[in-house]
């Protein structure tokens, strides 16, 4: 088994993964004491996290628990910067970044955004897998998951569940 | 019960409609015979039928047997035209026409686009019901079901399926 990169990540029914000044309250709709919509079950099956720049800062700007244990993080950066721990700066080429992970053993690895990035990555077809979480809102406006301007890609549907609070799981692969 | 307005239609995961030049093709990926994907059943809940003219015109354009029976249709046109048989063109005010067939007594009322017109009734929040086909796809461009600028709106999931070829139908009420 090839190591798979993957996105795990909700957005409104009309394409939106946050207001345009980057507010996900919507997402406290669908927070249910004891339901974490398969989280914690997908990120142990990951060992390896990408993060661009400006998802990172936000992450740390948010006075949060640091969300990823010892897992390896890659920050993408235009900026480079010396490695901190587990957390190592890139600010070379993509594809090749990933080529060289999914050449090296390990569990899966995780693209935790933001939208900039998974773009990047779409571009490259370099997602293998995808894990949507519709939430029962239209949101009107604010950033789009997939903001367009990409070639065609063909999913295969691999599960889908829905969830008490309106939310539906939808997995597929490349 | 009051009459409902609804959509009936399918977008890629990414949210397109259809390709920039109005290429559906994707949609044969799902095709498969024997499987309607719910629309007969749901075109029996439907006695009116709003239409952009765009969309008619696109209608008439493909040759293809009047897909909506005998059922009222409601063009909605900035150039006024004689009614045709069940045809009827509207000039006027959207929101008004919409309050008054839903005054009449009747089945439900179906917004077959295009994406324009749908966007006019959730600006002014007159869909009631939302029946979304998701097609395995990243289309990667093209007219989006949802172009944005709207205020936002909770819907409640009311049922949700999955088919082999891959879709995933979510039925959503505001």
């Amino acid at each position: 088994m090839n190591r798979k990169l993957g996105i795990y990540i909700a957005m409104s029914l009309d394409g939106y993964i946050a207001k345009q000044d980057d507010d996900i309250s919507f997402l406290t709709d669908v927070e249910q004491e004891g339901e974490d919509y398969g989280y914690s079950k997908f990120i142990e099956t990951i060992d390896a996290v990408i993060l661009g720049r400006k998802t990172y800062d936000k992450i740390l700007a948010m006075g949060i628990d640091w969300p990823y244990g010892d897992r390896k993080v890659f920050v993408l950066t235009r900026t480079p910067k010396p490695d901190s721990g587990n957390i190592q700066f890139c600010s070379g080429n993509l594809p090749e970044l990933i080529s060289t992970l999914k050449s090296q053993k390990g569990k899966n690895i995780y693209c935790d955004g933001g939208a900039e990035t998974i773009h990047q990555l779409l571009q490259e077809d370099l997602i293998d897998e995808l894990t949507i979480s519709i939430i029962p809102v239209l949101l009107g406006d604010g950033i789009r998951l997939f903001k367009g301007g990409l070639q065609e890609q063909k999913l295969q549907l691999i599960n889908v569940k829905s969830f008490e609070k309106g939310l539906v799981q939808m997995h597929y692969v490349r």
